[in-house]
C-alpha cells in the first residue's frame, strides 16, 4: 500500500527563535484530507564522551519545559548550515572542556517522528585533552564524568529518561565499548 | 548551584489538535532574563509487543514531519486524562490486532527534553491473543512481526532511528528478554 500523504497547503503558525510551527493540510492515502502539526527544528547532537577510565561525561541542567533538573549527554542543536560533526565538537568543548582525538559515529536519532521534525546525531568521542569549559552565556550546567557501567545501570532503571542519553548509551554498551 | 529558571511571564502562540505552544519569559540563575520556548503535548505511550517466538510487533507508517515510511513500536497518545497504562491496551489493540496477559514497565522515555514537553510510557507485553486490528479512521498503518534480535541488529546498525523503538528494544535486550 502506498502510505504517502501529500501536501495540500502549508501555513505557518510559530516563528519562534528555535522552532518554527506549521499546520499542513494533507491528502491521505483513502483520499481523505487531514491537517498535521508539524514543529521544524534545526537538529542536533550528542555526545558520549569516554574518557581513560571509560567514564562518560554527563550535564546536569535546567530544563524548563520540564521544571526540574535533568542528568544527559552533552548535546546542542545545529548552527544553521553546519555540519553535525563541527557541532559535536563545539558543544564538547563548550560543555564539558574537552577536545577529542577519535570520533565514531553512533548513528542518528528521530526523537519524536509524529509531530517533531528534528534529528539527532549521536557520536562517540575517546582520547579526550582537557581545558576550561566555554558554556554560552546565559547556559548554566554541571559537568562531571561517571563510569559507562553506571551510566547504562541508571539508564535500564529507569532512572536517566532523556532518549538521546538512554540510546547512545545502550547502543555503546551493546557495541562494546 | 541553583539551576532553576523562574517563570515571568507565558504566552500562548499556538493551540493546536495535538499540541499548544508557548512563549515564556524567564529569570535565570544569575539574575538576566532569557525567552523559552514550549512545545506541550499530551505524552504518549509505546508497547515492546512479543510473542511466543519473541518477536516483536512493528507498524510501518508514513510519517509526514520527515517525509518518509518509518518503522517503529507500535504507539499512541495520550487521551486527556488517561491513564498510560490505558493507552497501552488501546494501541496495542488497534494497531496490531492483540490483547497481552503480561504487561511489564520498561520506565519513561523524554524524548527531546530542550523544548518539546513530551514524556512517553514503555511497556513491554507478553502472552498475547489476537484479533483483527482496529486501526483509528484515517490512520495507516501495516504491521508484522519481526525476531527481538532482528529488531536490535537494526537499532544498532542505524537502520532504524525512532527514539523510542531504540530506547525500549536495547532495554529490553540488556534486562534480558
Amino acid at each position: 500500500m502506498d502510505l504517502t500523504e501529500r501536501t495540500l497547503s502549508s501555513r505557518e503558525v510559530f516563528h519562534g527563535r528555535i522552532v518554527r510551527v506549521r499546520v499542513d493540510e494533507v491528502r491521505l492515502p483513502n483520499g481523505n484530507t487531514s491537517s498535521r502539526e508539524v514543529i521544524d527544528h534545526p537538529g542536533g547532537v550528542c555526545i558520549l564522551a569516554l574518557d581513560e577510565q571509560n567514564r562518560a561525561a554527563i550535564v546536569r541542567q535546567y530544563r524548563y519545559a520540564f521544571g526540574r533538573v535533568m542528568t544527559e549527554l552533552p548535546a546542542g542543536k545545529l548552527e544553521s548550515g553546519e555540519e553535525p560533526f563541527v557541532t559535536a565538537r563545539r558543544e564538547l568543548a563548550e560543555e564539558v572542556g574537552a577536545t577529542a582525538a577519535e570520533w565514531i559515529d553512533l548513528g542518528e536519532l528521530i526523537p519524536s517522528p509524529g509531530c517533531y521534525a528534528e534529528t539527532l546525531h549521536m557520536y562517540l568521542a575517546r582520547g579526550l585533552t582537557f581545558r576550561a569549559p566555554q558554556p554560552d552565556e546565559d547556559e548554566f550546567l554541571e559537568a562531571e564524568f561517571v563510569p559507562l557501567e553506571e551510566l547504562a545501570e541508571r539508564c535500564l532503571s529507569g532512572e536517566l529518561r532523556d532518549a538521546k542519553t538512554v540510546a547512545a548509551v545502550l547502543k555503546a554498551r551493546a557495541l562494546g565499548y
